[in-house]
């Protein structure tokens, strides 16, 4: 039917424990309501305890309609820019695998994520792709019972290794620009902090006061400042640290969006970017090379992110081994018009 | 199984006449591979020819997993952040109908439109929003084969009545900017005009000279300048307008990311916004807001264009009477920053 076994554990296997027919348990495994609920627990416990997991199409050798053909791509919310990013990379490297991508976003909430996974059980997606998603237990054996693999982008934190993450190298991107600016001859550098939950806040915080130690630079707590990533944030952190007796020549802040914030805080002061104040962002969204100036910022390269992601899961899927549970891509500073040298008398 | 009747044909009509059993037109109306290739044909041929139409589920009165619950999301490109509220539109509004839905990308290429039709054919969505497709006659009769409604977001010409489009008031949108502008005071007011190949361009563009004619302003042929609705196209349109001997006070763009390539153009002319010139631009895309200074723009409601598509879908799947064929949500004029009163004497 639509299975083929794994390696260790087949369907014929599980069909002779649970006392029920091969195709009894094909269908409990493709979500379909046709099965009592006794049976259907059974057969799922044995699912589980015997490890069984599911083997996906090559997409060449076998007929389609043998599998589903869909990934579901999850996020906490659809209100970024960034998520088109991840949806386009996830789509084109589905697509090349003869799949399709089914896009939710489960708002933050126990009752949305609980729909949700009613409807991967439903529609039997061949696996699924989760964006900074707070795995924790409750959610992790929910969806081991769906008997899907399951691959993580973006860490909230640092979860154990059970489930593969797909990051990108945000210690080392926070260095680069911190490090970029420094050599520009900043030495009064602002940082606009991320949400101070998420993995990726801290490591990109670490690397910028990483990039002042090493220049022999002393980190000034006054100009670090609070922010949510979001666009309203980087306004407000602007205008604080353009409020400082010593206000800073240069911010670095941790999202392209906050980076527009301060840009608009700074144009309300009446100072120009590069010329007053030079500004780095974090991200490379398209609407870092949209702004005016376009804007030197640390590529996240949240496309290839996404492919890796769907190549992780194929393998998970055909049960083939996977190099590392945790892999970071390489970030890379993109040098735009938003920094200059920094102006000889700092600005009051 | 799977399919409860329409109102009008039945699955257990269509099996009598195939002579087959209710559950194979089940199986090939929900595009399972175990059903031979000539008995599908056969029957697809009758449900096309009897008009079947599948009944969507309610979600509360029936079982989980009688349906596929998927509605498929189809762009040309992934590549504008446009594409991502129109998603959390649709993903909103099909969420609340326990449905999910599948994103693809066709790159405008016939093998990647085919490689599509098959993947929806193997899931069986239970619906389809396409967004800017050139519904032509090839495609729109393999999806008729199909059997499952169809919404097409943003039509790029004005096709037949027979498929449901969704669009906004385009004309509506452009008066309003230009008249915005004229109230100003402006008076040489130029255009960056989008794709001219999609409707949406031209009756934005006249939109534009409707608003100039009736404040019995005459259009000049130079003012207006070509685009192609992304940045790079607007920066080479704000070059052009501003290498004019006599350039314009005001700029509308067709699009914010033409809008925000303008910026850019007069930030290297060390011209300002909205000081030297002022500057409107449609869409309302996030970035808009997030523009230095924020911009003002035409808000074209993507969200809520995406759930109206999904409610229409709905009534389609439930075979019910939809009010219109075409439906054109209201533009909105959102002033923000970007345009001020004209300069008393036009820049050279």
């Amino acid at each position: 039917m639509a299975e083929t076994p794994s390696r260790s554990v087949t369907i014929s296997a599980i069909a002779a424990e649970a006392g029920v027919s091969a195709p009894t348990v094909s269908r409990v495994l493709n979500g379909r309501g046709d099965v009592a609920p006794e049976t259907r627990e059974r057969i799922e416990n044995l699912l589980r305890l015997r490890g069984y997991r599911r083997r996906g199409s090559r997409g060449d050798g076998q007929r389609r309609g043998e599998r589903i053909g869909l990934i579901d791509l999850v996020f906490n919310d659809l209100d970024s820019p960034w998520a088109v990013e991840i949806i386009r990379g996830v789509e084109d490297a589905a697509h090349g695998m003869d799949s399709g991508i089914a896009v939710s976003a489960i708002h933050r909430q126990a009752s949305s994520t609980r729909k949700w996974l009613q409807n991967v059980r439903s529609r039997a997606s061949d696996g699924a792709v989760l964006v900074t998603t707070d795995l924790d237990s409750e959610l992790r054996s929910e969806l081991e019972e769906l008997h899907i693999p399951v691959v993580v982008i973006d860490p909230v934190g640092l979860s154990d290794l059970t489930v593969p993450t797909i990051g990108c190298t945000n210690w080392a991107g926070g260095l680069s620009a911190t490090t970029h600016l420094i050599e520009l001859g900043h030495r009064r550098i602002g940082f606009v902090a991320g949400r101070p939950e998420l993995w990726c806040s801290r490591a990109r915080l670490d690397g910028y006061r990483a990039g002042l130690e090493t220049a022999g630079i002393e980190v000034d707590p006054e100009l670090i400042a609070p922010g949510e990533f979001n666009y309203e944030s980087g306004f407000r952190a602007g205008e604080r640290l353009f409020d400082l007796d010593d206000p800073p020549t240069a911010v670095f802040a941790a999202s392209d969006q906050m980076a527009l914030g301060v840009y608009e805080a700074l144009r309300q002061r009446g100072l120009r970017v590069p010329d007053d104040v030079s500004v780095v962002g974090f991200d490379d969204l398209p609407q870092a090379r949209w702004s005016s100036p376009p804007l030197t910022t640390v590529r996240q390269p949240l496309d290839d992110m996404g492919r890796l992601a769907v190549r992780t899961l194929r393998r998970l899927m055909d049960s083939e081994e996977i190099e590392s549970p945790r892999v970071e891509l390489a970030t890379e500073l993109i040098v735009r018009d938003s920094t200059a040298p920094s102006p000889t008398a700092t600005k009051k």
